[in-house]
């Protein structure tokens, strides 16, 4: 049996959330890199050059494009984020996953162990990934700050709301929280064109 | 102030509902076609052939395959339902309009007056359609019966659960009532994919 002290307690904290928008970006089909396996696609004494920040402190998109290939098909001018990481990853939406023929799993950043092989081809050189292709699970990035507003724990699971004239709820958003990090939800581009979501859109979590 | 019996004939009604799982069926991009248009595109005295038939009475997958052309770029192999519509209708995913260009409004099949402009190529010929290009809504068919039971009305706009690993509801979703119907739900590539949803489950009116 629910007490109605629970309920109303939950209520009130879906209300109190319900006045905390977060703003939301659209991640298109990247590659996170490390420095060994960019210069092997572009060149012992390439630099990669930066094209804009992004909002998570510290990363941007670089202007280096690769091409990914799977059994299938390939993708071409799949954008590097910057910068360089200790390990390479791809990042794909299942839509992206169709075309190539590859079954990557939905996971969090970072998570590659066991995920999908996929080829890198860059100006200079290829690459056969073991592994590293994954399909980002759909997360909010925040501070403690945040996360202590919102009555939020990191690695918890929520439900995301969104907005819109061909609006739902997302569920299974991983929360990720971190001082490094500034409040920002992030979806994939089968996720936003689902919901007719564009980046900078907000959302709710409920 | 919303009455205590308002809330729990409300929760009562999502309960019921929650007992009632309804097939869901992803639609890949196709295409609706009239035959003035088809003899076009195949030749005059080219038959439609049938592929399979599909869950909607009469409906059927054609073998007959056309490529879609926007301004940006084009697919190929876009697979024809028959039988022959008074009205050609293009039915496309929102990431398909960003690889061809277009701007396809989401609309109820039928409902086709001022939707985007699409050139359609066959074998035999090609026509410039003025509109007819749409992302069909998600929606549900269904009898009178199956409404009465759901507690539904045609034209309704409802939200269904989607439950997985990666589930979430979608709302704005669309009841189609007519005795021609049997109980289905029909989603897009998007909306699949961005749920990792595969044709033949299940969803929940919520």
């Amino acid at each position: 049996m629910i007490e109605a002290k629970t309920i109303a307690d939950n209520i009130a904290k879906k209300l109190r959330r319900a006045s905390r928008p977060v703003v939301c970006n659209v991640s298109n089909r990247h590659v996170h890199i490390k420095e060994e396996d960019f210069k092997t696609l572009f060149g012992h004494s390439y630099v990669m050059r930066k094209l804009k920040s992004l909002m998570q402190p510290g990363e941007f998109a670089s202007k280096e494009l690769l091409e990914i290939a799977g059994p299938r098909g390939s993708i071409k001018k799949v954008r590097i984020l910057g910068p360089f990481r200790k390990y390479t990853q791809v990042e794909i939406s299942r839509t992206d996953c169709f075309k190539l023929g590859v079954s990557a799993p939905v996971r969090e950043s970072g998570k590659i162990s066991g995920s999908a092989p996929v080829k890198l081809l860059g100006p200079a050189g290829e690459i056969e990934l073991k592994e590293g292709c994954v399909v980002a699970v759909r997360h909010i990035h925040m501070t403690p700050a945040d996360a202590l507003e919102l009555e939020l724990k990191d690695a918890e699971i929520v439900r995301i709301e969104i907005s819109g004239k061909r609006g739902g709820i997302l569920g299974d958003t991983l929360v990720r929280v971190s001082p490094k990090y500034v409040l920002e939800c992030h979806i994939d581009t089968d996720e936003a064109n689902a919901f007719d979501f564009k980046s900078g859109g907000w959302i709710y979590v409920v």
